[in-house]
């Protein structure tokens, strides 16, 4: 199929046929005015003589004749629409049979079935967003908290874009320079200005690392902040989840593809979600199974960037010591956070050595939270909610902040800094400036590929059909 | 709640939010357009100066001013909507959590939920419909096959309404006949022809009846025609149902609330549902559980309008002569349609007497329909297909011809023909005209609880929150 120019009208349904009380179905392309007045009639005049940005009641009629449903339809026009073409909506009532039918006749007034995602593609491709922007477009649908939905808005409303074309814009100076040098090579003469190269180039450099460097979090944003819940075995640590879901496991979703040895579930708390890791217990293991989920456990853990340290008041003082010293031995304090959980606080003589507990936490981190909780009870859990948002205060937010939350923009950041850091080099080690521009033009192209400007059909292709059908 | 007038503004979902591409959002009310202009900010201008009927997109912002989505946002102006008041559409991005923080919103701007059914409620209450219409909306969405929308779509067009307004034209004049003479019965004189109020009683009871007896077909499209598969046990009735159903099973769906000792399945064949029910073997009990679920078996054959007796080719000639003498002696030749089906046809040397079959079936109906098949192989099945739709011709589809479809309109015209029939043996008997009269009004009465006319709000209740939220 050419891409390149869409010659031939679409139509999809945008919302599933058969649920709600309504169903829309999209159509866009040259023709869509004309097939969608085939379908549908007004009471006066016809779809194709409507005004732009306007909505009517119209009927729609079975191949016999007799009325198939009372609709309203909504008309734009080229380029002023979603896809930059005519494009026209139909709201029916929501029968999948009803639905089914006026595809059907839409498909028989000459339009087709449109693929996955091909009303953003068209959006793409006529130049209504970049290929950033469209990625957010799936961003924003799936988005589940306040804070991923702003991360995805950014993107969507171009302010990922425009950080990239202000980045772009750098190098492209940067390149001119050499390449005005190049022109002349043959005299040997440097017109560049060395220290401006230098200067310009590394500022390039932090840029696209402060770019990259931002994934971290903005994964975090997208797909949840992992908190790992780790501790011996009956310190509570299911338990410690299933109240902390509590009343909100309505909204809990598992999070598809994720194995099974592990369990993982999600929760909003603050306008940011977590996803919360019930790891294995912790301990020595006499059997094999034990010790690959152990293993699991600690990977999960060395991963993560909240972890719950469950103890159990409750047991001996050694159990803990044990425990606490096992975790604090996994953790990374510069990237995790680590909260120790002293549970089981409803007994009422617990065991617990607070100040042995201090010891040991403080030698990895003298600002580690503690808190009494009873994951039985609830007790202290409010409070645990309050530690988790305040330790995503770096966020930020509040700020405009630009967070990368896309694995294939990521590694294309990755490239272009890699690209950048060539260039640098070849610069210091005085090759010929061909090399450098070379280096330079790399890094173009990988950020290129980021909002699309140099992105093949195949990747368009792959992106896409990602999206649902109707989008 | 005040159902009679409406002062406030609701707002719901009118399709799934978290499903498709897109989520629509519905609000109606007095301040419709100022909540929504509150919510939704166009580039230039303002929701509430919109003109009725246009569409445009539009921001909304998070309480902290942070763009929250993109949506396209629609406005009608009051009476020219679905309720007849002021309304608008946001079309937001498919994610549930936008959906409901455009609620949230909505709800901070004066809105309220809208209860299940609300929207059409008031469509109803301001004269845009009437009860019986209303329902249809419900019979619209739900319909599965051409035959079942088609009929929903003439009561929501008001076919039906139609229909009870000329009938009750009717008994008006009748009524107001005789209370003409009641106002001079001092006089014992009498005004109105015997012979005129005799022939007019006979046309409405004759009118009635004829719209209760659609209800049996009504029924049947709206919820399947029911086709009952009995035989002796391993004559293959189940293997027929799952090669009938198919490469159909897609569409295929359990009834809701049948229960579960027989299998109900549907599937549209020619635009018409059927409803096929695969009952437990035919034969004689030896336990308990066997015995009820053999007359069961009976009871479902009695109501059904279609049998499929499965006959075994290969089974013995007493064993089919036995299963096919106790299936005949069931049936009611008047109500339902037999087809014998002489199963296993791909085995090459059947036992099968069809003489013997031709004799025994002959006895209940000349025209009963044989048919070979191979339940196993599909051979016959797409003759049997042709046989149950042409089976069901007396559906009379392609006349615009009303069917009722709805139990609490079949219970109000018997409740109106008993009613009537009081008041021609009151006339017949020579009783006071006020008698006559009051048998009237209460026929008067049953009719217009269909259309709305007289329908307590307990019943309005009842009847709208069947209905799914956002309709």
């Amino acid at each position: 199929m050419d891409y390149s120019s869409f010659s031939d009208t679409i139509a999809a349904p945008a919302t599933i046929p058969g649920t709600g009380a309504v169903t829309m179905l999209r159509i866009s392309g040259p023709e869509a005015l004309e097939i969608t007045g085939k379908v549908v009639k007004l009471k006066s005049g016809s779809v194709e003589s409507l005004d732009a940005n306007s909505i009517r009641y119209g009927l729609v009629y079975s191949d016999d004749g007799s009325p198939l449903d009372e609709v309203m339809v909504s008309v734009f026009r080229a380029p002023r629409s979603y896809t930059g073409e005519d494009s026209a909506e139909i709201t029916c009532h929501a029968s999948s049979f009803v639905a089914s039918e006026i595809l059907r006749l839409l498909c028989a007034a000459g339009a087709r079935m449109a693929a996955p995602g091909e009303f953003t593609r068209r959006a793409f491709v006529n130049g209504k967003m970049d290929l950033a922007q469209a990625e957010a477009v799936a961003d924003v649908i799936s988005s589940s908290s306040s804070a991923s939905l702003r991360v995805a808005m950014t993107q969507l409303r171009g302010g990922f874009s425009k950080e990239l074309a202000s980045l772009r814009a750098r190098l492209v100076e940067l390149t001119s320079l050499l390449e005005l040098e190049l022109d002349f090579s043959e005299e040997d003469v440097e017109f560049a200005d060395r220290p401006k190269l230098y200067s310009l180039l590394d500022e390039a450099i932090s840029h696209v690392s402060s770019l990259a460097s931002s994934f971290r979090h903005g994964n975090a944003i997208r797909n949840g902040v992992p908190v790992a819940i780790v501790g011996a075995v009956n310190a509570g640590k299911s338990t410690l989840l299933n109240s902390l879901l509590g009343d909100e496991r309505a909204i809990v979703s598992d999070i598809p593809g994720t194995t099974r040895d592990t369990v993982e579930e999600t929760m909003t708390v603050g306008g940011i979600l977590f996803r919360f890791i019930d790891t294995a217990g912790l301990r020595t293991a006499s059997d094999e199974v034990e010790k690959i989920g152990i293993s699991r456990s600690y990977k999960k853990l060395s991963e993560d960037s909240v972890v719950l340290a469950v103890l159990d008041v409750s047991a001996s003082e050694e159990e803990n010591e044990t425990s606490i010293s096992e975790i604090v031995s996994k953790i990374d304090p510069s990237s995790q956070k680590l909260i120790v959980l002293l549970n089981k606080a409803d007994i009422l003589s617990p065991n617990i050595n607070v100040s042995l507990i201090n010891n040991l936490v403080s030698s990895s981190d003298n600002k580690v939270i503690k808190l009494y909780i009873s994951a039985k009870t609830g007790f202290g859990l409010d409070l645990l909610k309050t530690e988790l948002v305040s330790s995503q205060k770096n966020l930020n937010l509040d700020s405009d902040q630009v967070f990368v939350t896309n694995q294939r923009h990521f590694q294309a950041l990755l490239e272009a800094g890699h690209a950048l850091e060539n260039a640098r080099s070849s610069l210091a080690l005085g090759l010929t400036p061909d090399l450098v521009a070379e280096d330079l033009r790399s890094a173009l192209h990988h950020l290129g590929t980021i909002t699309g400007e140099v992105t093949p059909d195949e990747l368009l292709g792959q992106i896409f059909s990602r999206f649902c059908i109707g989008k």
